[in-house]
């Protein structure tokens, strides 16, 4: 049982409130020798951080973490690892009106009917600032995937403009505040998404993940799937409503002649004519890039007044204006990422348990 | 860790091969007093069962059940529940050709590459006979969770052909063999379906399932949220390679007024405009419907010449003459309402031990 | 969690009841590529065996093993193994007279308590005859461990004769049929439960597990210490009240200068100068034999009248006379062996996954 | 997987070194609504805290716990509870003579073995220092429990002195330093300890710690048992070598008669005679008072000259100058009643969630 337990063999607990002192986690389960120091993870809760466009956001979190155990001289020892996010704007005041109200499309409604108690305060346990701690374990999981593997994400869509194939271009990523594989495509988003900020509204998106370098095996029929674990891993991720791998729900419009990748002899084994199958076969890890989408809803919390009820039952009206992402799913490109590099990790100690394989 | 077992509390131990002497399933966790009988579970498997139709794989099994333990004078004592079906046509004959052979689209390869070894018979422990225990298990599920709880299922789209939300009608569905939920559009399925087979080829699908009844609080932030588990569980269903939940991939394309489903007054508590969120905000169940899809790759086996290699490498052709399902989304319906009982007996003990509520 | 399941990685789930159709499990995590036949588990079943001697239950169980999956070609294949055993011999009638009765010492009360209903014929679920699952899947554990690690036991004390270790002699174990590795207390042994079982009563009793050949370096902190495991396993047999490890108990009196074993230089790396600690340290194996003990209970079922109360709570008294051990810590060795193998395999895997020893 | 996890449903992670900036843990879990705060936590940790007296380490360390995350306006709220105690006193220096060095008794070697590499800093992960998170999280435990279950432990033995039953007197326990239940045996430990401290020695202890208040049925068959979990909890304890439940070792030398305690009819529910079996039959509680007593070895931590190796296997002396307990009994006190909480308030929900009682 783990409720806020994430993987079998490479284990993160992560605990905090939005607004509450600070966040963290316990990575557990690392494989000891591995140099790991907090500017590795530093460097990837950059990429999440809020306030770093006009696009998410404008709280102000430094987001510094500390290594607070499970290092000795600058690797890991084996023992659990303790990170730690002190939040330093906790503006408390903007979420006071709406304590006793239910905001369209939160959770508010659904942590008072579980628990008969909730922290407000920013959305409390529920807030997406939980994020933070995924990528920071998510560091960590890379450090034991090592260099070979390599997990990339991008968005393939923000509302109705998505990328094409044709266009997909990794190095293009980096060169935009939104992810976006298409250069062209960028400006696009940034025209848009600013005219839905100044509507006072938000919008969906879908993030785009692969990891390239994985072997052949990784993976455990028939209720350890990797894929199986990756899409709970993208649907524990706040807002995200759908996951697919490979050719996903285009699959179903197919035919298995067309479907079923045909293999062919290689010189480092068989290869693949494609790779509808995302790089899963059966559950298990097919030795192609791993390729997986996730959809974003769009943030609840807009301007656009809302219909609710309070605590009491009744009717009331809604405006978030508290800082918030126009589209949230800008900062779950860096959240897919670390949760890939998570579902991986694990699977590679639970194959490396099973058969001894990558010892 | 649990390869083989799916759940945290109401937990299933699925174990077997296709074509080995028997496929089964032990169910722990249950609570104990409930009234279970072989036939409870009998007509559910009726249901999934092959040979049934035209449109599903002509292997002639009974599926009889058979309950080993955890039962006393008609109802269940708290102890495991083993489940044993009876393997009756293992026509092994019919795979000899292909055991050295990685079919493309199956899990051959990857099995090959992870163990080392594997039960060429009929796909081994990748087969979708392996989904007879989740429906078995789910009968369990159904029990645990009363008769207030009602779980459907029906084929939302097979190939080109998708339902419309207006056509939809839950009636329909046990009126034809494809679970299809408009009257009106069976037919069309059945004669795409026949042209489909006739080519010695399949297709893909979507399937739908609901959940009414559900009250809210079930499911748990972070990791153990109810959509998470959901996804992982119909994941783990052969085939499939995508799920959603409420809008799902559709509210990647929506902005926030539309995607938040308001809250009005109501009778019994706050109501909803919509159900965009499937019935589930932050993991958490809000007492509307749970409502996902999920979509199902077409089966690789076809007649149709596929390119593969053999264990040596060397270039193969690979045509698959057994008993094969045209369009395995057909009998993945009664296998996704199993999990998504599954998910939700789990959740409802799991809710239960940490608030008390629903004792 | 796992009521019915032992083991994280090694993982054992057991089912079945005293007088149902069968009991059995299913052994998960087996890593591929071992051989593997029904004669090897067989061969530890007999010893467990009820009806083999005097001092034994004469209920007359085959205790006939079947491999019903996850065996290819006499390896294990990755996949869970399913292991059934019929029962044979349930004379249900020997126990009908006391379905409404608690008797003392037994489960019979408390899984009353627990479930409002309990499966009274033999002790149901609660008894002993579910330790031959264990020894089952101790001899796929013993395949997991490989030739190098030899796990043997023997009883070190029945009632008031315990064994001395200067006696003390492991090729004395199997000349016996009480498991006495000192050839002179066996007759001793003997004559003393004949008088036991002619009283109708019985005795308690300690047995003693060994296991050479552990590598440093198995067990985790803090929560998964070898010790720990080894404590829940042997615990977790019936009638078991106590268990030590080494010095056990003993160290209680000791003073530090006598119980912590001093290091020496040696051939093979360090050697100790005892082994107080029974072959853990900190929760991890130091390469030395571990040593464990475990206090077995007399039986409470007893031909002496014993006072208790019925389902109602009125008085009533109890002889049990049906057949039963005089002293079951002679049928534990076998048990105790397997759940130290089961231990064992469990940790190997779990330290190749964090560490890739061992691979 | 739970390296650093302990418990199903109320689960308690723990991290930290000896020597590094902090040590913590999350407690997982949690009912919510409980009233929670600070203080409840300290009270406890104060009892376990070193420097109270010449009998335990000098080491100077205030163990200020703080709430970092799930308590709401003074309630739990559901979500994971972080608690933080930073260390004060971490006087490297104390150790650094025998960072190459493995110290007879203690974990070095066997860390160094499994890991590769190890803190060497006051034992590192290994450390005693990590049962102030035991303490803290059974804080929490106890507010799960409630008032009506009553958790005590006091000192059964010091080295050769034991406390007889017929001068138990719990009242005694809180009136000296070294939780003795016989105000007549304190001086005489007192005396008797004080000779091994000035001989720069130390001795071994037992610990005995009851829970009154547990109502009839928690524990679960047959992997799940309370009184395997109990000895699970207490060998995981640092130096704890052997765990008894009830008659424990002593049940191997009694006849059935006497172990079984018959039961009679009484006002509240049928009554025992005796507990020999310590409030469990068949690992589900009786209703009777838990009793459980633990072995605690001598510290390895002396002044008296040990041999030992160095990383190199070169011969070496030990002496070791630290500030350290001469009996860790005495502090193991409140960590076994912190054991005692929380695999009770474990079961108490695993109870709930299975059956719905105490909702």
């Amino acid at each position: 049982m783990s409720h806020n337990t994430f993987g079998q063999l490479f284990r993160v607990t992560t605990w905090g409130e939005s607004h509450g002192p600070a966040i963290g986690c316990i990575v557990d389960g690392v494989p000891p020798l591995l140099p790991l120091a907090e500017g590795d993870i530093q460097t990837l809760l950059d990429r999440r951080r809020p306030g770093t466009s006009r696009f998410v956001t404008q709280r102000r979190e430094t987001d510094q973490v500390r290594i607070l155990s499970g290092i000795h001289e600058g690797r890991t020892t084996g023992t659990p690892i303790s990170l730690l996010i002190e939040n330093v704007d906790q503006r408390s005041k903007d979420y006071s009106a709406i304590a006793d109200t239910f905001r369209p499309g939160h959770a508010d409604y659904t942590y008072q009917g579980k628990y008969g108690i909730r922290d407000p305060r920013g959305g409390g346990r529920a807030s997406a600032r939980e994020t933070a701690c995924r990528v920071a374990a998510g560091a960590v999981a890379r450090k034991v995937l090592g260099a070979n593997i390599v997990i990339r994400g991008a968005l393939r869509q923000i509302g109705e403009h998505a990328v094409a194939d044709a266009n997909w271009d990794w190095d293009a990523v980096a060169n935009n505040i939104l992810h976006c594989p298409d250069s062209a495509m960028a400006p696009v988003w940034e025209a848009y998404l600013d005219a839905i900020r100044k509507d006072g509204s938000s919008v969906g998106a879908v993030v785009e993940v692969h990891a390239s370098g994985v072997p052949v095996g990784w993976g455990a029929p028939v209720y350890g799937k990797l894929d199986a674990d990756l899409a709970a891993a993208m649907m524990s991720i706040n807002a995200v409503k759908g996951v697919e791998i490979g050719s996903g729900f285009g699959a179903a419009r197919m035919r298995g002649e067309d479907a079923a990748d045909e293999m062919l002899p290689g010189n480092d084994g068989p290869g693949f004519t494609g790779n509808h199958n995302g790089g899963v076969l059966g559950g298990i890890s097919s030795g192609q890039d791993i390729v997986l989408r996730f959809a974003v809803k769009p943030t609840s919390s807009i301007l656009i007044p809302r219909r609710s009820v309070d605590k009491n039952g009744v009717e009331t009206e809604v405006v978030t204006k508290g800082r918030h992402d126009p589209c949230v799913g800008i900062r779950a490109v860096p959240v897919g990422e670390a949760m890939m590099a998570c579902v991986l990790a694990d699977h590679m100690l639970r194959h490396r348990a099973q058969t001894g394989q990558g010892g």
